[in-house]
């Protein structure tokens, strides 16, 4: 029930995901049974294999997470949350209010031992293919040891969804020397530096090596990493805007512009939020996959494709095992 | 002496502001004259009006910026910024480390009084026109009342340099409600809105905000705005990269992009920081602009042009007014 035009855009890519994938996962919509049944009538979601789970409350995008979970325990979110809790389902798909599906999560799933804090990991472009930033919005503010945990869990998804052997870590900052940044990234690098074999750590990073294809993990805190994204998420527009201006200028560039078509398609593509649908947020004792508000039946299909394959690899249970033995090393060490 | 290409580029770019604008600036060029009039012969310099003056010493991109200024009194650097102090030159431009200059600027003109941290403001592109963006990188970390100067700064160089009326003044967060982001930008927020009419605060904004025409000048801490302006610097190489790369598959591609030719030119310009050439330092007592260390002879041009704009229009002296009056006001209330 989350998401700008919900339950359409949801319950349109989960038709789409149902037919693509078929076998491969099987789909549980939780929500308003009437509402979804507006979209798709019962025989269609039975044809399709989908199951309906019935909830009878609705979170808003303006409402506080903490609360509106704990007074609205039938939210299709929470509902959700349970039904992984319980076994009866592998992952959630959301396109709700970030601070509801981080909230629902943490109280319904907990966070892995070990996890101080989850993130949320968002796949970019680059110039040679994609990177995964994180955190891009769980936390506010963190501390040292956050971001070590971060590498860590970005680096277990880089590797087991993402399909990157030893995905290379980068430290976002504003100096590639270990000594510049503020006191929390002088000391991450250090902290990171420390890490060993179990990471690859290549230092820091600047803002322009972010697509630069040197890195596969980007970490930051999650000020950074959220004004990072949300950034990066406007400039195709005014990218497109800009052409489009100056094509409707002239028979000629309109002419040029009808022969690139398929140029622009691409590079709408790559630019787009749409093909990894949704971040996975990292650190919680379940899959749960936060997609845009704004997703459209695209997005919310490939958000269940990754969600699918990031269950399947055991995400979950990596970084528990990670995590766990970075612990082992530094209770060893100190 | 500054820069990648120092000092061709930069003396090409002189040339280029000499004839351009011929009768609104004199250009001085501080540097090693043997190197200059390789260049840029004594005849020609004479006949275009530009004055040499010699300095012996270069501070390397790598060398630390504090002692480098002390031990090299005789850098380019330190005696453009001598120039200015003693009211030889009314503004210097640098394509050199940005750390120098900042240090040589602060340790050779000082801060503007009541300023308690200058701040380097860049402009960027937005779908309608473009923003500053401040501080990009003279502070790695900030406090609440940074931040207001921030502010009142680059709504003073907005006004008087981008000529835009009550520049509308956006804070960078992670959310749009006054209650959401760090401790920083919470308070941050508070302080803004209550600095009164002298500033036209419009509230949060985020990074899918900054280049969307609603703000003129958006403000962050150094770290943030490091990142996100040179993220946004190397966006258009991904852009670019990514059209050129499908268009070589094909000769209708090929064909259709000989056609839009002058739009990618039009996009290129758009999104270079070329046409901007500069970023002014604020607070520090005089007039100075940082270049790009890969600056083409025309983005030095521009910043020329910037920079004389910036003297002429006294923004140091304006700064200084509306901070004292900021000063003034808060004595009263407290």
């Amino acid at each position: 029930m989350g998401g700008d035009d919900a339950p359409g855009s949801i319950v349109a890519g989960a038709i789409e995901a149902a037919q693509q994938f078929r076998g491969e996962l099987k789909l549980i919509l939780v929500g308003n049974q009437e509402a979804i049944h507006r979209v798709l009538p019962e025989k269609r979601a039975a044809e399709l294999g989908i199951e309906i789970v019935h909830t009878t409350e609705v979170i808003g995008m303006g409402e506080s997470a903490a609360a509106s979970f704990r007074k609205k325990p039938d939210s299709s979110i929470s509902v959700a949350n349970r039904l992984v809790s319980k076994g009866e389902a592998d992952a959630v798909v959301s396109a709700g209010n970030t601070g509801a599906v981080v909230t629902a999560a943490l109280l319904g799933l907990g966070r892995i031992k070990s996890v101080q804090r989850p993130a949320i990991a968002s796949v970019l472009p680059t110039v040679s293919g994609r990177c995964l930033l994180l955190d891009v919005g769980a936390n506010a503010e963190n501390k040292v040891s956050h971001l070590v945990q971060f590498a860590v869990m970005g680096s277990v998804y880089a590797e087991k969804v993402l399909g990157i052997a030893r995905p290379r870590v980068g430290l976002l900052n504003i100096g590639e020397e270990s000594s510049k940044g503020t006191e929390l990234t002088q000391q991450a690098n250090k902290a990171l530096a420390g890490v060993g074999d179990a990471l690859r750590f290549v230092g820091n990073i600047e803002g322009r090596d972010v697509m630069g294809g040197g890195v596969d993990v980007v970490v930051c805190d999650g000020f950074t990493g959220n004004v990072l994204l949300k950034f990066a998420e406007s400039v195709i527009g005014v990218v497109t805007g800009t052409i489009r201006g100056e094509v409707s200028k002239s028979l000629r560039y309109r002419l040029g512009a009808l022969l690139m078509k398929p140029v622009f398609g691409t590079l709408k593509t790559k630019m787009s939020y749409e093909e990894v649908g949704g971040a996975p947020l990292l650190g919680v004792n379940g899959t749960v996959f936060i997609a845009h508000g704004s997703s459209s039946p695209k997005a919310i299909r490939n958000a269940l494709r990754f969600a699918a394959t990031s269950a399947r690899e055991g995400v979950v249970a990596k970084i528990g095992e990670e995590l766990a033995r970075e612990l082992l090393k530094e209770e060893a060490a100190g």
